[in-house]
């Protein structure tokens, strides 16, 4: 690419970062507002919050919670490509998906600007931990790691869990990946201390930001906010920490949405700034694939 | 391991973070007081800054500078060995390894507290932009990512450059190390502006940080600090960024050098808070080895 034509590949993107209003109805009308907001706002991208249709239903395992989940094309992949085509946005929401009877996905999906499906992706790591009983519902993705070509770029949609594998980011990157994306649903568990919930708090950002500075590109991560009580137990639940966010290539702070309150977040990116920076720390020239075999090991023991 | 027994394997670590000072004698002199002192305070696990003996010689490409290349066991491994004989200390320390005429490398070495050779890393990953030139010194490394056993535990001792590339610090991981170290020289060039160099600075502090988190080890990063002229170049030259420091299983910092002055950094780190950590956040279990294959690809294009 010529000097010239390096010039201004600029991408404005907005985050909706929401709490369960404690209805789906209620939650699409707020979706739907803030899509109308950051298109009036001259955004070309917006990124959902994780499963954002309803409360954030793995803190407890309950076969009826199944009868959320919806077929792609469904319902909610419809309302979303309306909203694509009506205000020309790419929209990267995020589902629970049924492929079949007994075969279930936490999937996200990508309607590009002109309403289009463009692609989805099946989340691969599956998280399963108290108050986060994921094992259950979702089945591991099995689409690999393959960026969405769309008007804007080609997006590498990872989902929550997945943002804590190098490996994933890693693969969107090699995969031709212009950004990273990852609608979230992350939270505290309230009998943590305020200092072991920092913790995790920052450590959920650094973490992505290292991704994105390792792999040189832009990174969105777009959280859930507020508490949602776990039915089963009393004074139980998780708070979730909202603090979505927005990095350059360098993992560089464009914008951040507060850990309490809902957001629209809107952040510019220049996606030039990711070759300048490649060429800056080549790191994908230097990787040593002769030496990476292990990498498909569970652990390096004897085993 | 039973929850008594799980109780005290706490582990004093020190950090010397220096300036060169004309020459290897007197920078040897600074090191051996830094080790004593760090003796001194109780400290059990040294760990030196990347080609700690001399300048960092790899801002031009010269043939004379080959001649500080020296074989391991050599002179510095044999004064290393003799401090960390004397303070009972294990010692990482860093030196341009010659390995055969016209073949040297990047080496760290490691020194049990008995003054033993516990064992090598060749730098695997090597980096060569300007300033950095060190493809023409550096052959890269081929004893892969292999932790080093000492009785403060297994150290998984990383290269600067290496500190870019989650690979090597999951292959680490993986091999079973329990803490991550990094001998670095990394610093601006003195034309950048201020925002470039503090975004520099900041990745380097936040990828290395995202090692820690995404394997659950604490991480330990010893960079040299100050100005080095380029003797080929007037006005050029690297401005070390020092910043060395220590950080837990979650990222968390326990202690910072500052980017402007020579420091002896101590900190106390908790090995066992690495087990907690991956209990709660276990993705060891929860890697997708199954579709990591392209981690061996250079890229995913169709060549």
């Amino acid at each position: 690419m010529s000097v010239q034509q390096r010039a201004a590949r600029r991408l404005k993107v907005a985050l909706v970062q929401e709490q369960h209003q404690g209805d789906g109805a209620a939650n699409q009308a707020r979706i739907l507002q803030h899509l109308e907001a950051a298109a009036a706002a001259g955004c070309q991208l917006v990124l959902l919050q994780e499963l954002h249709q309803g409360p954030y239903f793995c803190q407890q395992e309950c076969a009826a919670e199944f009868d959320r989940a919806e077929s792609i094309p469904g319902p909610t992949t419809e309302g979303l490509a309306r909203a694509a085509h009506q205000h020309g946005l790419v929209i990267v929401g995020s589902l629970f998906e049924r492929r079949a009877a007994g075969l279930y996905h936490n999937t996200a999906v990508v309607l590009d600007a002109d309403g289009r499906l463009a692609g989805c992706y099946r989340k691969m790591h599956i998280p399963d931990d108290p108050g986060y009983y994921e094992k259950y519902y979702f089945t591991p993705g099995d689409l690999g790691f393959r960026p969405v070509e769309t008007v804007v770029g080609r997006l590498g949609v990872l989902v929550c869990w997945d943002q804590w594998f190098p490996e994933a980011a890693r693969l969107m990157a090699l995969a031709g990946a212009e950004l990273l994306l990852y609608p979230t649903a992350i939270g505290w568990d309230p009998a943590d201390t305020p200092q072991e919930q920092a913790h995790q708090r920052e450590a959920w950002i650094t973490v992505q930001r290292g991704h994105a500075i390792a792999n040189g590109l832009p990174l969105l991560a777009c959280n859930r906010v507020g508490f949602e009580a776990e039915a089963s137990a009393p004074g139980g639940g998780s708070q979730f920490w909202g603090s979505s966010f927005v990095c350059g290539p360098q993992g560089e702070l464009l914008a951040q949405a507060p850990q309490d309150a809902p957001a629209l977040l809107m952040a510019e990116i220049d996606l030039d700034r990711s070759e300048d920076v490649r060429r800056s720390w080549p790191f994908l020239r230097d990787r040593r694939i002769d030496a990476y075999g292990d990498l498909g090991r569970r652990f390096c023991d004897s085993a």
